[in-house]
C-alpha cells in the first residue's frame, strides 16, 4: 500500500492518504456523497482533466473506495458506487468539510452540509472518549506512537 | 484562500484542502500533534527535503495552522506551534488514521493512537446527529448543496 509518496513511513494516515490524498480525489469522494456515480457527472461537477479524473477513479476502485459497476450493456456504460470501505470516509471528508466551516468560511455560510438522512439535521464529526463516554476537545488529545512504530 | 487547485469550487472541504491537501501537510500536523516543534524534529521524522518541509510549515504558519515561536535569541532560532485552528484539525486526522487502521491495517496493530491526556484511552472519531442525540453511521449520511453553491 506504502508505493510512492510516503514510502518511509509506517503510519495508517499516511496510508489513509496514498489512497485518498492525491488532488482532487477527496472531491470526487464528496461528489460521491452527494449521489453522483457516471464519469461524465463527476467530470461536469469537478472541471478537471478527463485523464486526472479517469486516474483517480481507477485508483480508487482499486483501493476499494469505489465499485465499478455496469449500468447499461450497448454501449457498456460503468458508474462508480461507494463501497461500505468508502462510505466509511464520511467522518473524514466531514472534519475537513467542517473545520473548513469554522476556520475559513466564505460568504453566505456552509456551501454544503451533511446530513442526516433520517432527520435531514446537519450531523457533526466529532472525537469521542469511550471511557469516559464524553466527547474529547482538540485541547485534549495527544497523539502517541506504539510498539509498532517504536519496535 | 483558493488559489491554485481548486479555484472553481466553493466548498469548505476544497478549501480545507488548500491549506492541508498538499502533500505531507497532514503528516506534519500529525507529528506536531505527538508533540514535535522544531524544524530540524520534523525534518527527522518526515525525511522530506529541507525546502518542501520549509514550504509547508511557511504556509501552515500563513494559514494560522502554526504559530512561529522564538526560542533562542543566539542564535535565532523559531519553533512551531499549534495554534487552536491547528489543534482543531485533530478530528480530521483522527478520522482519517482511524480509516487507515480499519481498512488498510498493516502487521502488527495501529502504529499510532491519539489518546484522551485525561485518561488515556484512545479516542474515537465518530459522526454524531444533535437533533436526534445520536451517532451516526456511514450509510446513514448525504451530502446536500445549499444556497451558497445553488443560488
Amino acid at each position: 500500500m506504502l508505493r510512492r509518496t510516503y514510502d518511509n513511513e509506517v503510519c495508517s494516515l499516511a496510508r489513509a492518504l496514498e489512497v485518498v490524498g492525491e488532488r482532487w480525489t477527496l472531491l470526487i469522494i464528496r461528489d460521491a456523497f452527494t449521489g453522483l456515480r457516471r464519469f461524465d457527472d463527476f467530470h461536469q461537477s469537478l472541471a478537471i482533466a478527463r485523464n486526472v479524473l479517469a486516474d483517480r477513479l481507477s485508483l480508487l476502485v482499486d483501493e476499494g473506495v469505489f465499485e465499478r459497476v455496469r449500468y447499461q450493456d450497448r454501449p457498456e456504460r460503468y458508474e462508480y458506487r461507494l463501497t461500505h470501505q468508502g462510505r466509511d470516509l464520511a467522518t473524514a471528508v466531514m472534519a475537513l468539510m467542517q473545520w473548513g466551516d469554522r476556520h475559513l468560511a466564505g460568504p453566505g455560510g456552509p456551501p454544503r452540509v451533511i446530513e442526516h438522512v433520517s432527520c435531514g439535521s446537519a450531523v457533526r464529526a466529532r472525537m469521542f472518549c469511550p471511557t469516559c463516554g464524553t466527547e474529547v476537545g482538540p485541547e485534549d488529545v495527544m497523539t502517541r506512537l506504539t510498539h509498532a512504530v517504536t519496535a
